[in-house]
Formats: C-alpha cells, structure tokens, sequence
C-alpha cells in the first residue's frame, strides 16, 4: 500500500471545501443565535434527508433548461432516479404533504443542513453549501410573510449587525407577473419567456439597467461586447414592453403610463398585499431601516408565487476575496404555494426564507461578530519516558486536568523535547507540562507557560538577557500541578482581557 | 397544480427517514456532551463533504464484491466517479493525506456528519445516519489507542451511562492475523478467505460458535437449515484451522494446542501491543469494568490494521423495536495503519473511534438519559379580530413576550377561536392569550393557563361543577401582560419540578 508508484492523489472534486475548526466554531455560534431567534417565534426543529425522489424534487433551479441539470441524481435499484436536494424547501414540501394531517396547522418549523448544486462552481460559489430555514405552511394570509421578515430583522440584530448596516426588502411576485399579463406576457404558452425575464431582473445589481434592458430584448453577449462571452438569448421584448418592465421593478416601482397595468388585478393584489404587509410591519414598531417595501427584489427561483424577501447587509465588509465591497444578499426568500400544493391536490399555501451560511458567517466573521478566541488550546503534557509506567503517570496528569474541566492531552508523537514544544506550539498551547527523571525524584513538575514566553522571548533580543530572563516557568510539587495551571490560565485570561498578548 | 389527477405521490426512498423536533433535540443534547470530552482531550473540530472522488474513498466496506456497491456513486461532468461518503474515515484519511504537512502531528480531531450506504435497508438499518467520530492520526505507539479506549468510556459517563452498563472491549486485529498466517492463510492470494474469516467472527453474537464454525468451514444456509434462505460460501477452513480460529477469538483467546501460532511473530506482536494497552489504561485507573481486553472483538471492516475497539452497552434496555435486550453495540473503531499511506506513499499510522449517532441516543432516550421536556412550546396569543391595526396590536404582544425571553407566536391560521385553543393545544401550548374588542376597550388581555385547564377539566367531571371551577384564567391589564405570562410559566415549571402535570 506503500508503495510510492501505486498510491492515489489525495484531492476534493472541484466547489468542495474542507471546514477548519475555526469555521466549524463560528458557524456553530452563529446557528446557536438564529435558532435562538427561530425558536423564540415559536418554530420547531424538523429535518430531512439529503436524498430524495427527483420527481418530489421537482426542477426549480435557475439556469436550468435540461431535466436534472444542477442536481446531482442517481438511479435506485429499481430504477427511480433519486437526486441529492439542492435547497431546503422542496424536501419540507415533499414532508409536509407526506404528513399533513398530523401536523399544527399552520406548522411552523426551522431546519438547516448541507445542500447541493452540481453547477459550475466559481469563487466563492460551492457545489455544496449550507442553509438554515424556517417555514410557515397552511396559511393564505401576509401576515405570515410580514412575520417572516420581521423575524429575519430581528436574526440579524441577534447577531450583532448594527441597525443600519442590514435591511430586509420586501416585494411581491405578483406585481411583475401582473404586468407580464399586461403587456400580453400570460398564459402557459409565455411561461418560458416569463422566467427569461425573470431572471433578468434577478441581474439588475450585476448587470445594471441597461445589460437587463437587452436580456429583456434581443439578449445579451456575456462578456459585455459583441462577441464577448456566450451570447443569452433575450426574453424579446419590444421596447415598450421592457421599459414598463422595468419601471416596475426599479426600486419604488410604478404602473407607468401604461393604463392597462394599473387595471390589472394580478398586479392589483400584488401592491395591496405589499400594502398590508408594510401596515403590519410598522404597526409591530419595525421601521423602513429594518424592513424595506423594494419592487426590485424578485428572486431567481421560479416557484415563488406572492411576497419575496431578501436579507441585505449594507455595511461595506471585506467579502470572500478580501475586496471591501458592500456585501449584499445573506440570504431571502418567499411564498411558494404551489409548492406543497402540487403533491396534495389542494391549496396548500407557504412561506419561507433561507440564510446563506457560510456567506453569513464570513460577513460576520469580517464584521468581527464570530470571535472564537475564548476556546483555548490544550495544556500538552510532554512525554519524558515512554515505559508504560511513566505514561501511565502522565496520563494521570492529563486525567487530573480534564477532570478540573481543562483541556489536557499527552504528546502521543515520538520525538524528543524539543520537537515536543514545537508541536505544543503548533497547536497554540497555553502551557507544556514536564516531568523528566530529576523532577520525579522530587516529585516535581515543571510548568512552562507558552504564552508569556513567547511574549518575552519576543521582547527580549539578546541572548543572554534572554537566558537571565528564564522565561516564564515554575517547578511545583505534582500536588499542586492542577492549581498551577489554573492559575497561569486564568492570569492569561486577564492578559486577553486587557487586550495583551 | 392542485390537479388531483396529476398530483406527484410525496414519499420517502426506503431507508431514509425525516427526524423529529424530539430527536433533533435529543441529539444535540448527546452531541454536546460527546463533543466536551473530545474537546477536554486536545481534539479539534474538523470536517469534510459528503462527496469525494471515488478512488478517494476506497473499497472498504463488508458485504461488497462488486465495486461501487454499497455507495452511492455518480459521474462528474468531465466523467470522473463521484460516491457519497460512507464512513467518515476514509474522507479524513483524505484530508489528512493532502494537507499533511501543515497540521500538528499527531493529529487529534474530531468530526460528526452523515454517511450514506447504498445497501437493503432493514429494521433499524438505514441508507443515511450520522456518525461522531474521533481520530489521532501519526503515531504508531499504541497509547494513542488506549487513548481512544478511555476518551470512549469518559464519553459514556458523561451521557450519564452507569459504569457496569457499559464497557470499551478491545483486541489487536494482529492476534487473528497471526493465527491466520500460522494456519496456512498468509499471503496475497489468501486475502478473499481471511475477509470471509474476519466477517464470519464478527457474527459471533448473532450466530453463536456453531454457525461461525459453518461459515469458517464448507459455508451455511442463512435461515439456519439447509435450503433456507441463500447460501453463504464459507472459508474453506478444515476442522482444525476452524478451531484454532474459534480458539484464538473467544472472549479470553488462547493460542491452543499448535505450537506454530504461539510462535508465529504476528500473533506475539498483537497479544504483547494489548499487555502494552491494558497496561496503559489500568495505570491510568481504568479496571476492567470500563476498559476490557476482549479477544472476541475483531469489528467487520477490512481495513483494520492494530487494536479495534467496541463500545458496547450492556443494559437490558428497549431497543428500536420496543424489545428489552442487551443493547449492544454503539460504536467502535480501530488502528488503520494503511489508509493514510496510501496516498502519501510513506507510513502515517493512525487510529479512530466512530460513535453511532441514531443507536445511541435511542439507547439514552431509553434510558432516560436525554430528557428535553425543559423545551417549553409557544404562548399562542390568539387572532379575535383581522384588520391590519389589530394584528399589528396582538404582533405587538408576541414581540414584547419575546423581548422577555418567552417563546411566543401569534396565531396565523382562518379560524375562529375554538379551531384557536385546538391548535394551542395541538403545540402543546402552556398559555393562550386572548383579546377581543370588549377586553381591547377596557384595556384589558384574557391569560389561559392550558395546563391546569387540562388537569383541572380531567379532574372535574360534572359540566356545572366545570362551569363553576372557571378553569385557570385571568384577566389583567395589558401592561401586566409579560409578568403575568411569566407567573404562570414560574408556577407550571414548579409543578414540573414537582412531578406533577
């Protein structure tokens, strides 16, 4: 298995990360807060399998023209295709129909967990990432919807994201599918031509309004130039078409001149939906710095069908590549009444919304809200003597540490002392415990603290003024180990504290 | 959508399930606690996708001549294979191997996540469950597997596991291996029988002697007697080889009569690493009633290369059918000296233990160890009027509930008030709050303690004695609301405490 000709390169496919401890720490703080906040609304914890039916899947991907493609699927052994689920909200569907009548209705419920696009994966875009939902299913009414984004409002705040630096903008499907209709856009045979512009919409931050107005129009070459890129087929507008497009969409949208959009009663519910929403929101003391009415949130996702939300972070933070940038959307969301619908043959109407994990959590980690500096590395107890003995000795010291609550583990390498301190170094510990021959005889232990001799070692440049100095050290009868370390740990808690080393 | 007759069926892949609030709780709860005592060990959080490249992963699994089964696999776009991870030890022998260099070695860490097997899912016995695994991956000395045995019996009394209803059996994979070798199974072209004679001893509880006997010899019938179910090919074993074997791997293993085992190297290495380990953990206090050395333990999977252990509870405890028995096993693990190397083309011993999630809070739910009954469900304030003024009033309410820590939600259905306290009392709901216009013009809010009206209604026969008793309600002035809720909370959280309803 050795051998050097035959072995097997250790390597991910590509958009899969491996998580650091640090990461791991910060993402589990971070969800501790928002499930706090979940659970306060009254939500309750459910999950679901990664693999489901395709079919109960359904296909809602964006981008997606052929069957299955961003999903990564599999056949059973009867043949059924299964497919890994690429969001939260089709399985909670799939749950909720399979056990309607059991279920509190409405049903309110958090769930987070990995999801998985089998995309072209770019920086900062994975093919397998995590979200943490929470849905309200059996309810018609926009006061579910106004819930959903006051309590997004009140996640954020949870997590230490200054008023002002976060909004929540709200806006409702309807209104854009009521002009389509008005500019002659409805009816099953457009359905396509409606995402396309959909989807366009969904690009006005990217793109700005004039790439949108060509993907409205004729289309678009990706690369910007004639030539540039792939070229996207254009939903084939006329201008007049795109122009009340995007009046309607730009942030405090207008019917336009166009009188027969006004008249729509699609696009009519659809403002006096946002209108109520936005009623109860105020009412409930949330002001337009928290939660915003915003027509130019549509939400590339095609099952949406009433009010969308999306989560915005405004402050301007370093973003995954370092750039300062102003982070934008963490994380949105939607009614999706079809969806639960279409598995129960009756009217099942939902609303949900779903937080980008990891993008959240490296928002907060740049905003400096994930600190994780308070778990402290392990008190390494080197090994002098490797006879079972001795080692059963020092895995006593270890065992009188953790049993006092402190992280202790014993060097299990081979190597001599000083291969031993940097391995103690390596991990950042806070202390080494030594126990060589003199010192048993003594009954001592030597307690080096790692931190402080660090500093000094780092303030001292003489050598000789570095020996004089014996950084940071104490040999204590091995009674008193277990105090000692207590109180070296506890003396660079405080350093910490002040800010110190 | 909501065509019945096109209507998609909403179901579940067989051996996949969705996880209630209850066990989504009692995991975490289990999870925390097993996660402390990794931690106090020096273990660091680490994890890795769900997906890797199949060649990664290796064919390690029992029960698979075929390649590729027992994994979910799937083609890359550039057609490279592509498996869902079944065990969360070949992904961290992955990781391990590509970022060698850069971590602290040994390598403590730990990980917990789901894995998938593509098998026949049984009772029991699913296609997707989570494992807790900790790994020390470096060092050969074999102090890091008495480490691993007595970090696995710490984490049975930290879950509240009484010492004598568990125990950490261990063995060495090498006393079976000098066996085999000194019984004419050494080699290469021997590998096949040897796994046929590993499988079969690891069937030793389910099969008892005279069934492992069939199988090291001609092979055995499934159901028992000839003809009954399918046919297992044994391992071709004479009489005299089957009873070496059966020898050698009873609990208290002895090298028997041929002298070519007691003197074969192999075997001498293994029973002199386990003196080494048995030594180790008594030094360190461990008796026998927590750490056993057990030469019957060989664990099913391949690549095992030192000491295996096993977590096995030994309370007579419901099992997932509602059966009393012997639990059994929880976890386990071993030494796999070789699925680092294989990638590195240079020795990287390691060893591991995986704790399995799903079996072991089932046992402590059965034991009672994973109480959540402190999850206390929502006050419902219920919804008397639906205009936008008075919902942003009852909006109000919750948000001021849970401004003071209490989990609150208004009521987002149609209905009137009796479908109100049905729902209320659906949650579980220890409180509703009531206000309709009569209590709105005096300023008034209507408090419902759910609870005692439950215990009062079941105590009170009579229907004019129930109208007299005026079940546990109050009415306060709005402004009293929060500190009226948290009285009764106080007050149902003391009966609790008492035992009673």
């Amino acid at each position: 298995m050795a051998d050097k000709s035959e072995k097997t390169k250790a390597r991910l496919p590509r958009g899969l990360a491996d998580r650091s401890a640090e990461d791991i720490r910060a993402v589990e703080k971070m969800m501790a807060t928002i499930r706090s906040v979940y659970e306060l609304y009254g939500f309750e914890p459910v999950d679901q399998p990664m693999i489901e039916y395709t079919d109960a899947l359904g296909k809602f991907l964006p981008d997606q023209d052929r069957p299955n493609e961003g999903v990564f699927s599999f056949q059973d052994d009867d043949d059924q295709w299964l497919s890994l689920r690429y969001d939260l909200t089709a399985p909670t569907a799939r749950f909720v129909a399979e056990n309607y009548d059991r279920l509190p209705k409405p049903y309110r419920s958090y769930r987070s967990g990995w999801v998985f696009r089998n995309e072209k994966p770019g920086p900062g875009r994975f093919r397998q990432f995590m979200q943490f939902d929470a849905d309200t299913i059996g309810t018609p009414g926009v006061a579910a919807d106004a819930e959903m984004a006051m309590m997004m409002a009140d996640v954020m705040e949870a997590l230490g994201i200054k008023r002002g630096d976060y909004v929540i903008r709200v806006n409702n499907r309807k209104v854009l599918d009521g002009v389509l209709e008005a500019i002659g856009l409805g009816g099953d045979q457009n359905a396509g031509r409606r995402l396309t512009v959909l989807r366009a919409i969904d690009k006005l931050d990217k793109l700005g309004p004039e790439g949108v107005r060509l993907l409205l129009g004729p289309g678009r070459w990706d690369g910007g130039e004639e030539g540039e890129g792939d070229f996207a087929k254009g939903a084939g507008l006329n201008d007049a078409q795109a122009e009340a497009v995007l009046l309607a969409t730009a942030r405090n949208g207008q019917a336009g001149q166009d009188s027969s959009i006004g008249a729509n009663a699609v696009y009519q519910e659809g403002v006096s939906e946002l209108a109520t929403i936005e009623g109860l929101v105020r009412a409930a003391g949330y002001g337009e710095d928290r939660v915003a009415m915003d027509r130019s949130v549509v939400r590339g996702l095609e099952y949406y069908t009433g009010p969308v939300f999306e989560a915005e972070l405004l402050a301007e933070i370093p973003n995954e590549d370092g750039q300062i940038v102003r982070f934008g959307s963490v994380g949105g969301g939607g009614r999706y009444d079809g969806l639960v619908s279409r598995f129960r043959g009756e009217p099942v109407p939902a609303t949900g919304f779903s937080i980008g994990v990891s993008r959240l959590m490296t928002a907060l980690k740049n905003l400096g809200k994930l600190d994780t500096s308070d778990v402290i590395a392990p008190v390494v107890v080197l090994v002098m003597d490797k006879d079972t003995e001795s080692l059963g000795r020092y895995q006593k010291m270890v065992a009188g540490l953790r049993a006092a609550g402190i992280r202790a583990e014993m060097y299990l390498g081979g190597a001599g002392m000083k291969a031993q301190l940097k391995y103690a170094d390596r991990r950042g510990s806070p202390i080494a415990v030594i126990q060589g021959g003199d010192e048993r005889a003594k009954g001592e232990v030597q307690i080096k603290d790692l931190i402080e001799g660090a500093r000094l070692s780092a303030e001292i440049t003489d050598n000789a003024e570095w020996r004089a100095a014996r950084p940071a050290q104490v040999t204590v009868a091995e009674g008193d180990l277990v105090g000692e370390v207590k109180k070296i740990l506890a003396a660079q808690a405080a350093d910490r504290a002040k800010g110190g080393a």
